[in-house]
């Protein structure tokens, strides 16, 4: 099977699982892990970060920045498109008690203009705008991706208003990549940013949350509040080391097959649009047959994809998709185009 | 002064307070206040529903009602426009730990189809979608209203799917004025229904919620964690039956006015465009002057209004305005025509 | 009939009806009732206080300040007969998402060694201690009250940890008429006071939280979210400064009936023990009956009292209970302890 | 060192290791780990119920238990010594919203009696009584644990009065091997059981919560929000299936080195008192000397143990405490007793 669905469903590689097995480990709930440790701190010293915590996912690294930026009855400003606010189980509400104030931006990337005219007047019938959350890169945005000079403008505004900036950074490796911007660049800007393993760099487990010592300080708090403190979780963080290491560098492949995947879509008679790809994800939409007909197509050449909305699809480029899956690929969709499907 | 921010700052009238004074009291925490409970089986008996409970405000019914109708980490469906999503301090997350998927209905009046489409699939990542919320007459969107077909048809959408359905009734008595349909017509088709007194009906405080047995019985318990529970509440409670009995006809009055100002508003050179007016609220858009240099030019004439949004201006008309007054704004409006303002 | 079950049973005097009736009002919403503004004022002035909010119920007050004075995941000191944890509907941990910690002080009233050993250490498996919440009089106490010398070590030792102290004054009028001391006293030491206006001072509705101006401003976000502001509030208010004004020196009274009955019980055959009465409130157990025969007996003579814990009875002196009602109840007793009850 | 600080320190045995790197694994959120699948299956089927959910921690199961069975502004009845009021940093209000009735058991053993007199009448002053929630063995209570006869009338008070009942299983199969009960029996009686692995079963991470299908599901949506949700898991699961496979039996021989400890300390000049020993945990009190100074001493030994209280020491008998470890520790009591420590 050529699992196309997300880039979430790598299996660490024989080298990774040498090393997560060979992990020294001790309690972490006693902080005495030290594949734990070091895995927190490598994380937070590429971001030029304090320090960091490592989570069981990057829902829980995404959702304790937001509780220790917010107080109840705060509201939180992002994109209509936001995993935090989409696909974590409304836990803004339910962790945070704060509101949303969703905004619009093409492909899910907010200018400063929008956060501005989000930002809440001092009136206490409205909720207290407390945080501005960025995803990088979008995922329901393509995979599109922020300019240095724009990340930059909204910390300044965020700044001046005295808003904490979160970012989610489910593939913020994929973002760098696209963007050539250096993790330490990203560091100045950002008050917290969660850090996933398991996406496109490949390790089985994990999220890191970075930020400042009094931050992460709060966010044990919080993790432990929710049970996601663990205890010899050195296997899991040496995949993670491991994934730092060596799957960082490997994503341009990543683009660049995402890219080649575009193309060939472009041109195939059940597509209707390919949405811009800028990092690792294609989103195109379908005309002369259904999403459903469509995935079962592919699944008859042993290729997964995920419907995305109603009429869209989204395939995801990752380490286990090399240039033979590709071919593989090309050529069943060149199969799918020429009978009907 | 004339007042036109808000159908909330009318005072009492003689006979009004006069019912108040008379009114018989008791301590309503001890469930013995005769004056509240008469109100309570007055307002639930006018809507053909089991039970009511008295509260401070229209604010406390609402997030009541939203809270025994919905679970934390569930989602509200409601209009983008709606008081409880915009004007209730971020309630709905804070009070009740929900999401809000918020739809642009016209005017603020939600279609089924806007409504189906906001339903969340069964999927964790998702919210479970809880509770579909109406406001009638929609303020933010100009004192709209839904007829009685477009009430009934989402009931019954609402039933197929499970899920209960909220009237937020701050202007209830404006939306039935203007539909000529009756209160028993909506406790057919609503789980609950908040009905403010302090509005159009002119009451100063309070507000009722209606509903089940089950439900008010539940509300009672909320209210009390608010803090909600009043002891000798009687004397508003007074108020509140003096204006079900003498306040609601009149409300046709208010909407004349409002029809009448709304015209006067159409051909005046700094208005760009009056809204729909179809109860008793006005909302239009300024040109070539911004809305605080209108609202000091007013007020220059004893006219108050209120600034909504950004160009445009608020007026409601309610039991204070009466042809008097709407003869002196027409003139204030003439003047300040005739010279730049 | 004679009622004894609560102070809070109390009707407004004609005197103090009239000044609810000719109170100036306004929208306190829009923060322009007048006679809302001046108990606030006069509330806080009264304790030392920079400012003041008036709310439906010492629910409320105490359930704000404990919100304005906590984060969740915090832990909140007080004794285990707290009205705030016994009696608000679980408001600590459903309003503020807080924990307890529940000292057993003699009668309610809590040493610094209760509190001190209390208090968290600074370790992520216990919520953060983050407040002291003392009640002065005791309800379940029996009426019991701090000294100012008490009170001031709590304070010190608060201070000393970073504590804020909250006092919920249901009773506080009682507290300081038996303690000699001022309302300017607890002011110093005491960053919120929840002042009770309707039960011993006699108004019908309300209660006003005193604090600085930021907790204030905070204050009034958290009664926005709980529904608890109000319109034409001023008829209430006008009681509540009547009240300030003429019912509090009279409390004095209510403590020396109080005394009377308590001796009056102590030689009934159907008594076991009063325990001491230090203000308004009396408790005594029961020897030889039940609660429920005991409260049947004394309503054949049209007073009533009402059960506080299994074999307990509480009494509550107040406006109300004059001379001649004192008498009724000690000849009831008399009649009732002469036969078999 | 020999660590007995607790039974959480294991690390796994090479075997253990072996059956982790082996392991399927596939993405969890997808709910694709057979791994995974295949330990919630085992242990659901081995205490006789429908359904399990793997999570990292046993703060996360208990949590989610306690979440699922309960509504805000409910109560949860538990022995003032519970693990889940106590260390898992004040969820039960923060993630719950619920309010504690701390029972006082002794050794935290709940009596139906205490349990009873603990559950509210239905009074909206009181928050609802909703859950009674066990912990066997009991941590802070020596490790004491409830007999079957006692576990299943308290489950029989519960079912009358609509209660569900929770376990906390941090320490389950201790309590089964004490007892001779069967984990099917606790099937029986408990609506969840929340199953460490990484205690005395001496897994790496985690923890099972296992109950009905409906509960599970309702998990499985609470999880989503903590983020507990991990992807590539079945490493950790092998980990636990190997646990419950081979680490079930021994559990025996800790408990039989708890009783030698016991007995050591017991004629120790430095022990005032050792508290009664049933499982594999130990707590005694100190006499001459303080906590700090025992433990730098046992320290210069290498042996680690905790303070427990202000006076008292835990030690915690495990999978990496062999007889050899128990000679030496038994050594250097002697010595520590012969010299002044």
């Amino acid at each position: 099977m050529i699992d196309l669905r997300s880039d979430t469903v790598t299996k660490p590689t024989p080298a990774m699982l040498e090393a997560m097995m060979k992990a020294e480990v001790g309690d972490d709930v006693f902080g005495e892990d030290p594949t734990v440790k070091a895995l927190e701190v490598k994380t937070a010293e590429i971001f030029g970060m304090e320090a960091g915590i490592f989570c069981p996912s990057g829902t829980m690294t995404n959702q304790i920045a937001i509780k220790i930026l917010t107080l109840p009855q705060q509201e939180v400003i992002c994109d209509k498109r936001a995993h935090i606010y989409n696909y974590e189980g409304g836990g803004i509400a339910f962790n945070s008690l704060c509101s949303v104030k969703l905004v619009d931006g093409p492909r899910g990337i907010l200018s400063i203009d929008d956060i501005e005219a989000a930002i809440n007047s001092d009136d206490i019938h409205y909720p207290q705008t407390a945080l501005v959350a960025l995803e990088n890169t979008v995922n329901k945005g393509g995979g599109a991706y922020y300019t240095l000079g724009q990340i930059k403008s909204i910390h300044q505004l965020c700044k001046q208003h005295g808003l904490p900036l979160h970012l989610d950074g489910a593939r913020v490796f994929n973002a760098l990549t696209a963007s050539h911007d250096t993790p330490a660049d990203y560091g100045k800007y950002f008050d917290t940013i969660s850090v996933c393993l398991s996406k496109g760099l490949g390790a089985p487990v994990g999220s890191v949350l970075v930020g400042s010592h009094d931050l992460i300080k709060k966010a044990k708090r919080v993790r432990k509040v929710f049970g996601g403190g663990m205890r010899q979780a050195g296997y899991l963080a040496a995949a993670g080391i491991y994934a730092l290491d060596h799957h960082v560098k490997r994503l341009a492949e990543d683009h660049i097959r995402a890219k080649v995947l575009a193309e060939e879509l472009q041109n195939k008679s059940f597509v209707k649009e390919v949405f811009p790809v800028d990092t690792n994800i294609i989103i195109f939409s379908l005309q002369h047959m259904d999403t459903k007909r469509f995935l079962n197509a592919l699944k008859e050449h042993d290729i997964l994809a995920i419907p995305f909305g109603k009429d869209e699809i989204r395939m995801v480029t990752h380490l286990a998709f090399d240039d033979d899956s590709l071919e593989k690929v090309v050529d069943a969709l060149k199969k799918m185009d020429r009978k009907p499907v």
